[in-house]
């Protein structure tokens, strides 16, 4: 790591020029090409990237890496200081990061349209030429360099393995952060996953740390039951195996239906199996406790609505939103990262399942896609 | 009233012939005549119904009377008790009820395909020549008699006037309710309330005793106006008079939107602007406290699905039902008829706008239907 460092300390604070991967327009292939990236305005850090990695939502979001280059004002890193990347970020300062009752800043929340630094407005990227790349989801970490917002970009423990750091970006983080922070999963709940990708998987990891009694998996691709098992799944359901729907199998399986259900597809009518897969009625109005709570962290891109009737907010079942897991990414990630390297448990490794060099990254979209891989780690 | 026990007496535990109010099938008007009703069973009650009104959900619902007989195995009332019947029962047995978390009973929730008492699947009510008469949502108080689970029977306060506290078998424990058992809207909180019916304006004086900085009211009824800030409202805003949105105008008389919004209309386009007059993000986990809640309070009888599309589930605001203002009605709703008989502020008899004896039921119910009265009281 020092290494990069070096390399970097002869041009801190000037303009670098790299490698990046650069999608041109939506669903466009990435062009491999030498990009020029700034120098970091103030409050924001200019960031070798070691590792990334590719998920449905990219397309692109977070990942593990080395601070190259602090901005003016600054304090809590500094150059050689290993990170990770948040795609929703934590100012400290706004009311919304002032309460303690939800993750989303004011300035740095998830948000796929902003595509320029707030500072100016303007994009730390272009190509050789001097035509602008924009930025994406606050990270943009398909590039050996890039440049961050500080308040996205968050310090962990330098003995930590960055590899499997990048998983805390997203995925690992959304999917466990569900169950401990938004769903607050008990010790003997149940739990039912539909859709067993990094994001389900890691609601198993979350529900089997928590003591789940019953965590139930839901998938149609049956290569899913090993992967899910190990993470400590419990029982499997292939919806194509069986001869009613997956709720009322789950139903039958729990005496009435599950106590948390998590949607991890991004598919509507997952997301009602789901929902009708849970207990109604009991703890109508206890958000954290008790039976019948949907948590939904499938993105849908779809312009329908949600498939649920008006007068089924009065049968007891709720239907909540989360949003990287509930995380303030400032604040809490460092020691979710110190929890995942020393709980026993939290299997890490199972997370990656293929391992590639940043140039072949349309290789890596097309094991996502097709269901073969969990995670593929790309090494820049 | 004493009278009316008297003379009940002599028939104590025998069939009853008396007046009713009949709907022979949905829709179909009401047909007065003469009934037969037969002596409570094991854990009911028969009632000698003095006042009882007419909502839209009835088209029937609750109201204030007197216990003419009990069943076997009812202890807490006697005959001679002044009682309020209510359509969402607690047996207080069951899981449900026993959990603090809900108002809905397991066995007498407020289910409107049930037209049966629970002890033997039969209905108590027949006409002259013994063609049965079907109960309605628990109660069926469109008749001189009637006989309930007394699990649906309420005793209160002898002193408690028996004419106003009809209200609150219905509107003003739902709408109260809403807003200080399910939203818990605390002083200083903004407050929009979508429809001004009964519901809605119990809405506002829920909001009101809770002490809310700002409360709209929003009705496309001008008539309301005026009712509505008797009742404690702040602002009244009618959408026919608006250039723009009901809830871009609220949300610029609020500095980005309300804390809490009401949907009492029973409309799904209300409903949606409802959801978006709430201020989004803050307080994203906490149900109690906090910044856009939606809670559902109209009944909705379309087929169509909740206008929410699944991603503004992300947003920070919040939607949920509530049934019967959350209130468990045999634990709580006594004490709540004392509060409403002595807390200032409270205007019970703001929302009788019109008394007529019970054979002009269907002049009541266009008088509802017209936008005309918020509650006519029958006298039987």
């Amino acid at each position: 790591m020092d290494n990069s460092i070096e390399q970097a300390n002869g041009v801190l604070g000037k303009e670098i020029t790299c490698t990046a991967a650069v999608a041109w327009g939506p669903g466009k292939p990435f062009s491999i090409q030498q990009i020029r990236v700034q120098p970091p305005q103030k409050l924001e850090v200019r960031i070798k990237i070691l590792y990334t990695s590719v998920c449905h939502t990219d397309l692109s979001a977070g990942r593990a890496r080395v601070v190259e280059c602090i901005g003016e004002g600054v304090q809590d890193m500094k150059e050689g200081d290993h990170v990770l990347t948040i795609f929703n970020g934590e100012c400290r300062i706004c009311a919304y990061c002032k309460s303690e009752s939800t993750n989303l800043c004011e300035k740095f929340r998830v948000d796929p349209l902003r595509s320029v630094m707030r500072n100016d407005k303007k994009t730390r990227f272009s190509t050789q030429d001097g035509k602008p790349i924009y930025h994406f989801l606050n990270t943009s970490t398909f590039s050996e360099y890039t440049v961050m917002d500080s308040a996205c970009v968050v310090k962990i423990n330098p003995k930590a393995p960055l590899d499997k750091m990048t998983l805390l970006s997203c995925c690992l983080s959304t999917g466990f952060g569900a169950v401990t922070n938004t769903a607050n999963v008990q010790h003997g709940s149940t739990v039912a996953v539909f859709g067993l990708g990094a994001v389900g998987l890691a609601v198993i990891q979350g529900a089997k740390t928590r003591g789940a009694s019953k965590i139930i998996g839901v998938d149609i691709n049956a290569d899913k039951h090993i992967k899910g098992q190990t993470m400590g799944m419990t029982h499997f359901i292939n919806p194509r195996d069986l001869k009613m729907s997956a709720h009322e199998k789950i139903r039958e399986m729990t005496e009435g239906g599950v106590d948390f259900s998590f949607e991890c597809a991004g598919n509507l009518d997952v997301l009602r199996e789901a929902f009708l897969s849970t207990h109604d009625v009991k703890y109508l109005y206890a958000i954290f406790l008790g039976w019948g709570v949907t948590i939904v962290l499938g993105i849908h891109l779809t312009p329908r609505m949600l498939p649920l009737h008006p007068m089924e907010l009065f049968d007891g079942r709720r239907i909540t939103g989360s949003v990287f897991g509930g995380f303030k990414g400032k604040s809490q990630l460092a020691l979710f990262a110190d929890q995942c390297m020393h709980q026993d448990g939290i299997k890490l490794e199972e997370f990656i399942t293929h391992e590639l060099p940043f140039n072949n990254i349309d290789q890596a979209f097309q094991l996502l896609v097709l269901g073969k891989s969990i995670r593929c780690l790309l090494h820049l």
